[in-house]
């Protein structure tokens, strides 16, 4: 069996896993769960993370290079690890779901994605951080709603500081949202200033002055190929096709 | 009637209702009314809110495909549903009112629109925010100054922490007023620092360093088009009136 | 005696009325003066708003046109009103002292130019402010010291939170700084970002993923025109001169 | 003796001076070091600063013209003055290790070279702080993981205000932490905001939209390149080779 096949196969039980992570998760934190109830969540949580590991060490296993495919899935061990991780695997279904919209405008695809994920962190990460403050005795991230308050505050930096984690742990979680969100949520900033420069650009009469764009460019040199083929015969043997200096499209 | 006809007809009536529910907004929250006096402006308001559904529901009426318009037209169905969206109506009379100085340079429509809308924006969360927090007990937001002052430290992200919601609604508020206003701030950013880039390529004396525009890219193909004209007349038939791939213009 | 000549003769005049407006205020917020020292440096500050009084009323009175040049010096009738603009002035020192040398890198003019406008900002600002605040009760900006660091915290957008004003007056100049000051301070930071950006090209090897640049297609747009030379004698009557659509370069 | 072979036979010295100065400052800081001990520390210090001022003497007197190498040279000087830039050294240190790993993608590169140096600025940014903050009485800042933690939310500019320096020294090592960090943490949010609009524009199945790369137009003017050479041969005499305005690379 190939590394390809088991992946196509696990794709919907690996999708099942994180969602059960994510509901037991938010069950246990959000409820402040005890005793059995407790245990319960507990178990299943424990479950999707066998599921993980034996995906993982398969993987492993139907690697043809053991050593490479190691060094390229960190991130995969770290999900494994770090069991917080596992619903951002959702993401993955995200890109999924986006494929079937093929054909869209850019601005719109990058606007869900980034939304998305940056929806995805800020749930997983107040759950953690009220995991890991509401015992700590000091602490001020006491309930469900302030814990989500606190990471949208932190992750647009507005950073009231009416709430903040005071536990290393908390504080790891928030450095984590910080470092992660910031650049997801420059994304949507981004999508949303751009929206104003075109509308602006409209009213204007012109784009004259926003930066050049790709399909510009390669418009340009369609144009160039033309004027090529109009030339004498000779010169059509030495022009060769345009091969552009493509930025490299990540399949992962 | 077609629907563009009746947005002619009811495009002034429109602006006059989002004027009198800001109006109306504003005097209730700032001057605390009570009484008969919170009852008429509550009067005024609804009567807003009647216009408003009625529009929705006669343009709803004279789609052709109701499905399809319905869901491009979200956006206005949630200013029917949230009063206090009503006012965002006005920035398309900014934008009515710029289309009369067409010509005028990208960067200049581009801050006159972000700003606008960010004005309506602080303006219409500090009056939601005051309303919702005022009552509660323990609220630090207590009267107009603060809730702008508040509005403006959130906006641009700096957050003191002197002042922030604590009532859900108000977070609701503050959430909205992070997730759309920074990036609109973003735009006004963008352009002050975008004319002291500029600034400075007019000391240095060239701006090559600057990114490459969309216009100098059409030049750049215009002048590709004059030398293929210049080429033996065969070379003419073949080549095609130059077609950009031009970034789609919105035009809602 | 035409509106040039004019600013030709006033301008060192003015540059002097400027540094002395900044020493007299910054003399009497700092030593927080009483008296009839206070008076004295009130009239030098009185004696420069008359300077930049007079200067702006000969200038309308030497323009051709009133109205258009009254649209077009709503700064400098801001800078006669407020007198805290008019340290403002000396921005414009700096870009006449970098007029000399001219050439530089464009990245290092815009770091300069940016640089002097946001510390000339700072300054003006912490002064205002800790005027405005020191006499307050209840106020927490109430020396020098605490005012820049106050100013510096606000213009980066950290926001501490441990300073920040209180009075309306205070809470305009927060504005004011937040509003020019972020634009101003995005500069510096891209400066700094596209440092390290060029510097990973170079130790990439190559920088092809950068965005393009004007000269790059400048240099594209020459290499055209010698293309076309070398057409056919008949093909260089029709080949106009390249015109770019350039960027509006403005002069004040 | 020229500078260049000084400075290949002093590169490790230097390094390991830096690592040293590291290693004693943050022994001695985080432990809290006194008598005998601290001491001990100080002298180690003390000795990688009698090395770094030797290093820059040497290259002063090699310099063929002292004046120009002086200037060019400030922040070498800068180094010797403040021991607490010596780290910084470390920042060639991994562009050296980056060189061997010639050929990866730009933006890898740019991300690892900021990560670095935000890494070892953070570090030394939390040393110095703790150093001046913790005698100070009413300082909030009184252990590494505090201090650390600090660092943190400064750079992002999230700025709780739950900890913030209160001495003069703390707060411009804080200003230094915010004028540079932010401008290094940009590379990083840029970096990630990167990736997503390229993830996107591979699920929207095109990148049209994005802006135009150097490489692109390189390529273009190669294609350009190969039909002027298949003009009549004339037109090769007067086709020069193809010079682009290229932004100068930094080498330091």
């Amino acid at each position: 069996m190939t590394e390809e096949r088991w992946q196509r196969l696990t794709y919907w039980p690996l999708v099942v896993a994180s969602l059960a992570f994510i509901v037991a998760y938010s069950w246990q934190v959000i409820a402040n769960l005890q005793g059995p109830e407790y245990a319960g969540m507990r178990t299943v949580m424990a479950a999707t993370w066998v599921v993980f590991a034996i995906d993982y060490l398969v993987r492993l296993g139907l690697a043809p290079k053991k050593g490479p495919w190691f060094r390229g899935h960190l991130f995969d061990l770290a999900v494994v690890v770090l069991p917080v991780l596992k619903p951002l695997r959702l993401v993955r279904a995200i890109t999924e779901i986006q494929k079937m919209s093929k054909g869209d405008q850019l601005r719109t695809q990058a606007a869900i994605l980034a939304g998305g994920t940056v929806a995805i962190l800020i749930w997983i990460c107040s759950l953690a951080v009220l995991d890991v403050e509401r015992p700590a005795p000091g602490a001020n991230i006491l309930n469900f709603g302030d814990a989500i308050w606190w990471a949208f505050v932190t992750v647009t930096t507005v950073g009231y500081g009416d709430l903040y984690p005071i536990t290393a742990w908390g504080r790891i979680v928030a450095v984590v949202l910080m470092s992660v969100g910031i650049g997801v949520v420059g994304v949507v900033t981004a999508t949303t200033a751009s929206w104003f420069v075109e509308r602006a650009a409209t009213l204007a009469g012109n784009d004259d002055q926003e930066a050049a764009t790709r399909g510009q460019v390669r418009s340009l040199a369609r144009q160039l190929e033309t004027v090529a083929k109009a030339l004498p015969k000779d010169a059509e043997k030495v022009l060769p096709r345009h091969k552009e200096a493509e930025p490299p499209h990540p399949s992962a």
